[in-house]
């Protein structure tokens, strides 16, 4: 029994008390017994029994620049020494300074940002500041996307998290993602499959009078349903029935932004720029909660004359600007935006090495740090390992106990595995880790050939 | 030109920055000029030509213990150099101390805590835990409330920042609360005001189907339109109508909770005790971000069985836990529970006389250091100085311009002044302010002579 530092709990009353007084995330209290957590730096954690873990999700993908940077750190202290909270209505030094450096790292038809303190609230207010703007109500946005569990994040999402959120707010309309792997359709080329997408969206969008649509929300590549990559030409596309009709195109880039992809924003991987941009998690990892809506020029210049309905008591935090000025310095000094783009291509060899080996791995899917292993129970059929929202014999949970009894801590969604260490990791630890992954595929083969 | 210590900028640079790449709150951007703030300490902070305010409204009524508490500034700290995130997966020793400490502080029927980042984020994971507790779909909740402005907690919202999330969520019912001020009855003592809004709550339950109703929610105090008290035996009412047709009571003590009222929750005030209490702001006085759901013992148990199908990636986050520890224990160690009660005595007196004394004043509400004026044309009609949702003078901004400009800063809410300081101040120090508002209050007296 372990005796914390500096606080008058040993780990058996962190236990103790966790399950006695926390209700945790997505999960069925009873059966739970959360590991406990005493350290954490770099690309590691260690549990209380002093085992390490590679964090190869780097959390909820959001600790890109790793744990315990000491540079985020000693900006947080300075704050809270400085000045911890000052209302949102108010002009302070580090609120105005993100604002700049935000904006300049963005698209540059971007105008203005308002900041929030995640990924939900920034869709939830992207969602209201679209409304304002076009005067229409309907809201496009895709199955197998996640954007949040609030209300409005909610009814924007397309898979089961969003249940709890219906009956669903009248004008959520959705459609079908580009997702190849499973579309039922062989397509010539990735410029076919984004020609036959883009077209059935259009066709959708008359249907539901494209006139109404205030917006289309789209994760620019899909993160926890699997990393879904759009196939060359889609995103364009979309851009251009966008223009068409007068609708704003809403990237949610709240995982896949600040250099998880290999690029500040991942838009600029596919040439396009949205009207508004999502983000939260990399814009400080997690240190502060934090996160934002990114508006265009004509966005912002609209609301110079009319009221932005839309605050938080905790938006533009101090402390969360103060965090995300020094994350933003922690990205451009260690370069971390090319190691994801250098990184990334190893993984992405790495991970072809295991899709080629390992009959239980379908798919792999990746860009910069960000990929996704899909598995399967035949490689030909394709039939996924679990069926979609279904795994009473907890297969996948399964798996995720066995990387993680080995040291290489990350989630799954469905079935697919989240592989997205920091973007800090170095080529021998990357190797390290996915030497393990390789391992445990095996026994995934083994026990798939075995009870399938 | 002053020089911000430590930031490569300037104050001119601060405001130009802010007005030309921020977005801020509720506002329409053009007009703005905000004040540019550069120091904070106890019930003070200054601006950047070095004027002294007292932040009479304590920011947003959240900042209880003051600006500056050095107490949580350094567990602040010290979290940051231990362990500045970690998932919410995981226990954790902060995450355990603090779900422990608010289920102490708590109403004893309760048992576990749901940690989530501000009060809107509470309140929509409320509507989710009452929904799947209940597996009933209706929510009601009063006019004249705000609960937040992400699409769940703007539809529980009775009052115009609801709007931009509507067509609204179905199955969410507004009702009348107990404003006797405007009642348009004269009722014979409170008692029998709370009879008939009670009667009438049972009426309307009736006509919506009460066996579908899962929750009612209430401000237990209603905040920022205008610190609405509920009338004897009212909440004691909705209680039993609650237990008569199993619907969940939720207090939202977003504003009213942590002594605000003099009590650590303000329904300790009434003697009742809801199966859901919804907090904030005075968790951490928004040192860092948060908030969370309370839920009693039935509503936890249920959970150890079922999915609870809420999360943010920055639930329960590492550096609120410690910041709510620290701040729970300055409440403590400094008797600001007492001291709200006791300096609330001597504000309730000095609003009386103010209230005597100006034709201007209508009615002051207090309870603890939670407080509003409400201005009028008219004492005897009651008619209000500005229109429900319209003032096209401006006529509120200029009074509170005119409270600023002499050191006095608050904000308004319809035609409510909110005064609310924080728990720390002073006997001479509340003295001292109120003599302001006095003062200034002689000025709109003669405002509205000469105007209107
Ligand atoms: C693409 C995307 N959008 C929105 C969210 C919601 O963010 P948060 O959990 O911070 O509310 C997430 C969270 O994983 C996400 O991946
Ligand atoms: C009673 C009440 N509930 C909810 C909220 C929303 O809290 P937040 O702004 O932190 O989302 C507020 C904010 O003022 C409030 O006063």
């Amino acid at each position: 029994m372990l005796v914390l530092e500096n606080n008058n709990v040993t780990t058996e009353q962190v236990k103790e008390f966790d399950k006695k007084y926390n209700l945790h995330s997505w999960s069925v209290q009873g059966t739970l017994n959360p590991m406990v957590i005493e350290k954490a730096e770099g690309i590691y954690f260690w549990d209380s029994e002093g085992k390490k873990y590679f964090d190869m999700s780097s959390q909820l993908v959001n600790i890109n620049v790793g744990h315990g940077n000491k540079k985020i750190i000693e900006a947080i202290k300075k704050q809270a020494d400085k000045m911890a909270f000052m209302g949102p209505g108010y002009a302070i030094d580090v609120r105005s300074m993100l604002a700049k450096k935000v904006i300049e790292k963005a698209p540059d038809n971007m105008g203005k940002v308002f900041f929030t303190l995640g990924g939900s609230d920034s869709n939830e207010n992207a969602i209201k500041i679209a409304k304002m703007f076009t005067g229409r109500n309907k809201i496009f946005s895709r199955y197998r996307s996640y954007h949040g569990a609030s209300y409005g994040a909610a009814n924007l999402t397309g898979e089961p998290r969003r249940y709890t959120c219906e009956p669903g707010i009248s004008g959520f309309v959705k459609f079908f993602d580009p997702y190849i792997y499973r579309a039922g359709i062989e397509f010539e080329s990735e410029e076919d499959a984004s020609k036959y997408y883009v077209d059935k969206l259009r066709e959708q969008l008359i249907y539901e009078g494209a006139e109404n649509v205030a917006a289309i929300f789209l994760e620019t590549v899909t993160g926890s349903n699997g990393v879904i990559i759009p196939p060359k030409g889609y995103l364009k596309g979309v851009r251009e029935i966008c223009d068409e009709f007068g609708i704003l195109m809403v990237c949610d880039e709240v995982m896949a932004g600040w250099g998880r992809t290999g690029k500040w924003f991942a838009c600029e991987n596919f040439g396009v720029k949205p009207d508004i941009i999502t983000f939260a998690k990399g814009i400080t990892c997690g240190y502060i909660p934090f996160g934002g809506v990114i508006v265009d020029k004509k966005i912002a210049e609209y609301f110079d004359n009319n009221m932005l309905m839309c605050g938080l008591t905790y938006n533009a935090h101090p402390m969360g600007c103060a965090a995300g000025i020094a994350t933003l310095e922690v990205y451009e000094e260690e370069n971390l935006i090319e190691n994801s783009r250098k990184m990334g291509k190893v993984l992405g060899e790495l991970l072809e090495d295991i899709k080629e080996k390992h009959p239980s791995v379908g798919d792999v899917r990746y860009i910069g740090l960000f990929s996704a292993v899909e598995l399967v129970k035949d490689k030909n059929t394709r039939e996924a390992l679990v069926p979609y929202g279904k795994d009473p014999d907890k297969i996948m949970s399964r798996v995720i106990g066995m990387l993680k009894e080995k040291g290489f801590s990350t989630y799954h969604h469905e079935n697919n595995i989240m592989i997205a260490p920091p973007l800090i990791i170095k080529e021998d630890e990357l190797r390290e880790a996915m030497s393990i992954f390789d391992r445990v595929m095996c026994f995934v083969d083994e026990y798939i050939k075995r009870t399938i």
